[in-house]
Order: C-alpha cells, then structure tokens, then sequence
C-alpha cells in the first residue's frame, strides 16, 4: 500500500505528521512524501521544514491521499498543478483523506461535491462553495473521503483509517505504540469548549489569514 | 525566547512535532531545529526527514530545550556529542524537557539525578540506572525538567509548557487554534487501557528495539 502525504508551502506541521504517525505503522505501506517539487518544504511557521522525497508527478497512483491545511492552503486551491493531481491521483484511490483546512484543497478539486465534509473551525464555512457540506464533526468519512477537523485531529483521523484498513486490533496496537491517551492540561480545543472572548479574536483576527 | 528542538537519527517525528506545534506559537519565540550536523534528519520509519536548520554548535545556550525519543535513542545515549552539548544547554536554559525515551538521553547526560521523570511506557524501567524516580504520570514537571510519556505526550506537554511560559489564557488559545479536542476512536493508548495481549505482545517483541 502506498501512502502520498502532500506538502506545499505554509502548510501545518502536525496535520501531516499527526495521520503520517499512525498510516506509517500500517503493515506493508510504503510512505511518500511529495510536493510539486521534491526537496524541502517550509511549514507555516517558518521554522520548520519537512523533506518532500518525491515530486507529485512521481507519485500519481497513490492507494491513499492525506492532505494538510495551514495559512499556504488559500494560495492552493488556486494551484491547478496540484488541483489536477489531486483529481487524478484520487480517480484510482481507495481513501483520498485531508485534515484541517486541507478539505478546500479536496473542495477545490471538485472532490466533495454533495459529500459530508469538515475542516478547521475557522475554515468550515468555506466549504459550501465547494458544494460540500460541513459538519461540526471531528472526523467525517463519507464514501472512500474521510475530512478531519483542525491540525491536531488529523491524529484521530489517522487512527481512525489504519482501524478500517487494517482491523480495530492494529488501530489499537498504534494507539498503544503512540501512546495516545491525551490528557490536555485544559479544555478550550473546540469553539463550544474555549473562552468566548477567544473564540471571537480569533475570527475577527484570524491567524488563517486569507493572505 | 530562543527554542532549540533536538533532532537525530531515528527520532520519532510526533515526538518533537507534537511540542513544536504548541511551542512554536509562544509569543516572540524563535525555534531552531538543531542536529549534530545541520541538513535532514530522517525518521524511525525512514520515510519522512526533518530539517536541522542549524548545527548544535550553533545553538548553544537555547532557553528551552526539547528531545524527542525513538529507536536511535539507544545509538545516541552514547553519543558524548550531543550528551556534552545537551549538558551545556542545560546548565543555562529556563526549561529542558523531553517526549518519550528522550528522557534517557537526558538521563545518560546526568541531568536527571535524583528526579521524578517518564518515558515510554516501554523506556520507564530504563530511568532509574541514571538516578532518576519512574512515575506513570503523562507529563511530570520537576523543577525545570518536565519529562513526558510516549509519543503523542509532547503535545500534552508542550500546552503544559506554553501555560508556565505565557500564561494559561494564551495556553487554551494555541489548544483552540490547534483544535486539540481529541477524541481517540479507541481506548487503547496506555498499557493500563490496552487489551493486554498487545502490551505483552510489545514487550516480548519490542519495536523499541535496543539495536
């Protein structure tokens, strides 16, 4: 099985490395890296760059697509390169997936038309114009797509798929590998759970600038 | 602030993404991937590099430090390169912490005499040769050590951190922005938790391997 974890710049670091750390513990897969040029690929903040092994072009059959968002998502969805090789590398996939604001890279592809889909909370009301529907959901499949909701959900989302490509008791094994019995030091991860005063900064000051 | 995130060969990415995400997003900080030699760095599973934009030498007295675990933690735990500049760093920062069996490189460097500290639920019975306390705590903070458990701890600890750092409202910002609500499809992410054939499964047949 061949994963394509896409990167592109200002994406954000823990939407692909979040799914990358439980996909990369299925059996028998094989993890690629790509960017519409191999070579390293600068995250959103700056400070942090991810190797993309391979060039887009080399990778066109991949068996499953995990895309990220970030703030560098606005500039794709106007990259017809990468448009065109997400439509066809999905028109053979057995799971074409995203998490955060990489669902309006599937959107602008065309690939959510009259699907179910999320995204991160500042971004979900993007996705209509895609002909998607948002949910407030943190992991949404619908059909062989399955979106994720903000950066740190792309973790759940990986596990979620390594249980329906491999079976609950390898899901379980990487959860147990990956430690993941998250114990946040508070509880403000969602706009329902986080200061109001907060929740409004955010979306009248967005860090997701459209820049 | 200056931030200096450790990589080496056959680190595990989560492991210094997961606190990268949450740190990188501090007020007025500046993050430095740092490795022996500057230039990627590949992961455990060998399919994904990281940039070490800088050498360690160029960083030698970051005021918060932060190393991740993995398999090439046990090559690296002999490493007097990285233990000696690890000692240095320390003797000047505000914070040195750790994610998963880094905690050993920061036991091997002498750092954790006389300290509780955590690990790998599969490295915790490693600690006490380096005088260090073993507690089954998921982020354990002694004085200005804050040592976490596996994997995916270091997003739980790099929250724990922004809060001591900027303050816990600016803490539950970077948890809303990051949507960091999990919700795990399964409950499997602590030997406690895990059907117990799979932690036994582990410990016989440890992908930790020491080799």
């Amino acid at each position: 099985m061949q994963i394509a974890m896409v990167l592109y710049d200002r994406f954000t670091a823990l939407d692909i490395v979040g799914p990358y750390e439980a996909l990369s513990r299925l059996p028998d897969v094989r993890v690629d890296f790509v960017a519409e040029s191999a070579g390293p690929v600068r995250a959103d903040t700056g400070f942090l760059a991810l190797t993309a092994d391979k060039a887009l072009a080399d990778v066109p059959h991949p068996d499953v697509v995990v895309v990220p968002g970030g703030p560098g998502t606005f500039a794709e969805v106007e990259n017809e390169a990468l448009l065109e090789w997400l439509r066809t590398a999905d028109a053979t996939s057995t799971w074409t997936t995203s998490v955060c604001s990489g669902s309006l890279l599937l959107g602008a592809a065309g690939l959510l038309e009259g699907r179910r889909a999320t995204s991160h909370w500042l971004t979900l009301d993007f996705l209509p114009q895609y002909g998607a529907e948002p949910t407030g959901e943190r992991v949404v499949p619908d059909g062989k797509y399955i979106t994720a909701a903000g950066v740190s959900s792309g973790i759940d989302m990986g596990l979620t798929l390594v249980g329906k490509i491999a079976g609950d008791e390898h899901a379980q094994a990487v959860q147990l590998l990956t430690e993941y019995d998250p114990q946040p030091p508070y509880d403000a991860g969602s706009p329902q759970k986080a200061p109001a005063h907060l929740v409004e900064e955010f979306r009248t000051n967005s860090r997701f600038s459209l820049t």
